[in-house]
């Protein structure tokens, strides 16, 4: 274990580092914060280093992670100033980010997969993945402007899922819709002027769901590539869904037509 | 037109002093923020006052609001820091709290309710009732210990439905439920250990839905209140739902049963 107490070292200006997407994208890592996050990296996952606070290091069994990787111990203060969370648990991870293989999702049989434009939100993209994830989806595409998966935020809220569903970043909406083409899956357009509820697609065949931002909902660019246009029921007087529920109500239509 | 420039002002310190719940409470007022929000402040609403700031004041036409209420203008960097936002957008209402009757409710034809206990999470609070109101919901019911809904995050997050749909806070779930019985409404549990999917259930009949705390899920009180527990199926990894889309499913099954 080494143990670091000054600002100036340079872990401790990497970890701050790292809190920005260009030096994450540079490095090829994330920080995973906290236990039960930390518990959700799978074994054999590459970790590059631990890092834990000196109140942690006193109350737990720090051997475990000085097996798997190198070992850091910072004082409290130190520590904290280095996390995301204003009251940390006490241990990050310091690991290399995923990097799925794009072919094998479309080798799947009958591929499920949800893309979405422009997410903004760190908390919706983390429930929109942690869904994608319950719903037994085979992929996330994001198009350029979402925010980072590897935002630590995103992370968070993830659960962990971005461990076990493929997410492909920076996807430019043409050539994936040009691919889902080529592999005859339909592109549906959660869309307010869709000329169908969901309930009357066939779904326990492949498809593509294309959710829009938060705020402007799909650019009339990407809803021109969708093969349909899908309209939720709103039965009620809200004029509009938040972005991770719209996703939602998609996805489980799947797995309720799935089920059968 | 009545002009502030001072910190200490007694508006100055009331609007700072609402930024609590116990003011609020106090009171029986909110804060609603921004152009958006008020515009979906329904007419005949009783609004105290409306606060601008030099800027808005110099761009818009502020007569409308003079004529509907006490109109005060602060300097801009005064008024942001009355704001919870950080980059307000120069207008705020001092609203009447809202109050909903919950004997009208249960008098509708086959009510359809959403109860959530020790809901922690403003956003999550905010698009659950958006969600609700999406759905053509009768109510929300919000036990004890669940964030304010007035709470200016919990406000946004509801993009106005908070005036569409009556919510009930601080409700003890041993007495809603005895309402439901005695209503002959059937509640169910959203449970990981319930012994049914929703698409099993007759939600055209009256119906309710009890969720439980993001973290923690149901209490065993709680779940023991309920007539069902209802398993939200998850064929993929994930162990969990946000709270926000175990209820967008639940309801959303009941929307595509009511369509039929």
């Amino acid at each position: 274990m080494k143990r670091i107490e000054s600002r100036d070292n340079k872990w401790v200006k990497r970890l701050n580092g790292l809190k920005i997407k260009k030096n994450r994208d540079k490095e090829g890592v994330f920080v995973a914060e906290g236990l039960r996050f930390i518990s959700e990296v799978p074994a054999g996952w590459e970790v590059e280093a631990f890092v834990v606070s000196d109140s942690f290091a006193g109350e737990n069994d720090i051997s475990i992670y000085e097996k798997k990787a190198e070992l850091l111990c910072l004082p409290d203060v130190l520590f904290t100033s280095v996390c995301d969370t204003e009251n940390p648990q006490g241990i990050l991870a310091v690991c290399k980010k995923l990097n799925w293989d794009e072919d094998s999702v479309f080798a799947k049989k009958n591929p499920f997969l949800l893309l979405a434009e422009e997410l903004n939100d760190p908390g919706n993209l983390g429930t929109v993945i942690r869904t994608a994830d319950a719903c037994g989806a085979d992929a996330v595409f994001l198009s350029k402007g979402s925010v980072d998966l590897y935002n630590p935020k995103v992370l968070r809220s993830t659960m962990g899922s971005m461990f076990h569903i493929p997410v492909f970043q920076n996807v430019d909406l043409k050539d994936i819709s040009a691919k889902l083409k080529e592999n005859e899956i339909p592109l549906y357009a959660a869309h307010l002027k869709g000329d169908t509820f969901p309930y009357g697609l066939d779904l326990g065949q492949s498809c593509a769901f294309l959710i829009g931002n938060e705020a402007r909902g799909l650019s009339d660019e990407a809803a021109a590539l969708c093969d349909r246009w899908v309209k939720i029921p709103m039965p009620g007087q809200a004029e509009s869904l938040n972005a991770s529920i719209a996703a939602g109500v998609l996805m489980y239509e799947v797995v309720r037509q799935r089920l059968k």
